[in-house]
């Protein structure tokens, strides 16, 4: 690809995520959907947060653990979401920026408090999420740089974006931005419960603006109405340039034309908790991607950054990405 | 021990902690003076967290840490320290409350925020602190509880309450409340620097206050400015009635009028984080004593769970403590 600013520009929702442990049974008794995201308001967040054990607090949001995977790869990033003018704002903000990424969204001076994700990480590693958008929804299509966009290799949005109800707009500007100066534009389907909110959306925006998928299996079986794996992956065959379908223990199918790559998973030696996965898995093959790296190596990459996010908790990087691909390339 | 409402409560700066990973070359050219825990105003705060990596944020405070600790083990906590009614604030009521900890001191309303803790984690696990006091400079003897007090075994203190200016009245009351009920008073001395910087009144508190005290070999040292560990020890005895002195890969060494104990260090498979083992290593030993073990068994506990600490990032325990313990008593 020709030489641009940056590699990936990612726009998401701003999120610091609030990471405790929980049992099956706290699930059950306070209704929440195991392994789904779940959108909820201010008064319910802090009901839920009052019930929840001793937490840590780490920046997340589904777009910014990507850009900040890619960053820590040494890849270069920039981001763009909305958080407001207060404390938990200023911890995502000093992590995007720690992590090497360019971050000048105007923060919010009034309305909701920056977005929180309240994280509950259950025995068998997995992760069920609650979360209150804050200032999330009042990312605008004003906040969409068109510099920074026209200076990416690719535009990368979060599906979850298509929640807060501008935010969606925000995006469509971004991908005819990027259009326009020739690059690419990436989406990640986020979670079947969010494909399911937005399928129509999601099917007309792969059609019409998406050269790069990538998304679970449970999320292209929702958004085709498959009946399983392979009819998906048939479906999704042509709507989009690339498509990278990520399947956990399974490996990861890439799909691009008539070139097709059926990749094992990484090995892991303990799974510890499995947010952010797919955020990691996309920092990994984007990273590969805009060094013009095969599609096999793009997918064996997002699944070594992946295996990496899986080993500890929280959705961000915990040792020096870099070195875990060089020795990974050789 | 008599049944009571607690068995311990604590008294301490109330922080919230920003973790996060850093070199050596780091910690040289900000001038951090590497494992020691250094005051810093709000602006210094800002401008070293401006360079800082990517970070997590914990609930912390050294006492606070002990009592959750405690709490985890299935013991009876309650805990004195200021925070100002902000997000950090909230997060630190949630976290000390969520592990089932008593906690009912006022929050500030206005003053400085809560205070922040800056902890840089080396390679070689070693952790660099500076600490912003910010709300804890207005915990005041008004703030503490004569009720719960008296209604608890051990009025325990960490030494770094000694540096907020009202912070130490209120320590002494807690004292005086404590010996009035015939309780017991107990103090850690949280870091040789600390202790430098108060000696005089460190000594004094020995003397006619504290029946058990917590201390680390630099710390000790550093007290009786001895020549080693073992002059340290001789002159430590007959000052107050138990003295746990801890030393790292060495173990332990207890003293309790004739009766000495040296205990070897838990097995640890890998140091990742040294941050709160302290803390860690007097919640053990304090829940041991609160149940009238004997005081090589307290040790012992102490060094489990300080062991279970320093095998992950962050001063709070990451499993259930009371299974552990549970295990070790057999």
């Amino acid at each position: 690809m020709t030489e641009t600013r940056f590699d990936v520009v990612g726009t998401g929702n701003a999120i610091v995520d609030v990471l405790g442990h929980a049992s099956d049974s706290f699930l059950d008794v306070n209704d929440l959907v195991k392994g789904a995201m779940t959108l909820v308001d201010a008064e319910t967040s802090e009901r839920i947060y009052g019930r929840m054990g001793p937490a840590v607090e780490c920046s997340g949001g589904s777009g910014a653990n990507t850009i900040a995977a890619l960053a820590l790869l040494g890849g270069r990033g920039a981001f763009i979401g909305k958080v407001r003018d207060d404390q938990l704002g200023a911890v995502f903000g000093h992590d995007i920026r720690a992590s090497g990424m360019h971050f000048e969204t105007p923060l919010a001076t009034d309305g909701p408090p920056t977005a929180r994700c309240l994280i509950f990480v259950t025995p068998d590693a997995h992760r069920t999420m609650q979360t209150y958008l804050g200032a999330c929804v009042n990312l605008t299509p004003e906040d969409i740089d068109e510099d920074v966009i026209a200076e990416a290799k690719v535009t990368y949005m979060e599906g979850y974006l298509w929640d807060p109800p501008q935010a969606k707009e925000a995006f469509r500007k971004a991908a005819r931005i990027a259009a326009g100066a020739g690059r690419l534009v990436s989406l990640s389907l986020s979670d079947p419960f969010c494909v399911d909110r937005h399928r129509e959306d999601f099917l007309d925006l792969i059609d019409n603006h998406v050269d790069v998928l990538f998304a679970n299996e449970d999320e292209i079986v929702s958004l085709y109405q498959a009946a399983d794996f392979d009819d998906a992956l048939q479906q999704v065959r042509g709507h989009c340039k690339i498509a990278a379908l990520t399947r956990s223990e399974k490996g990861a199918v890439i799909v691009a034309g008539d070139e097709v790559h059926v990749l094992d998973a990484e090995p892991v030696e303990r799974v510890v908790d499995t947010t952010g996965a797919g955020d990691a898995y996309a920092a990994g093959f984007l990273w590969g991607l805009t060094r013009d790296l095969d599609l096999a190596t793009c997918g064996r990459l997002g699944a070594v950054v992946a295996a990496e996010i899986i080993g500890h908790m929280g959705a961000r990087p915990d040792i020096p990405l870099r070195q875990l691909v060089n020795d990974r390339l050789g």
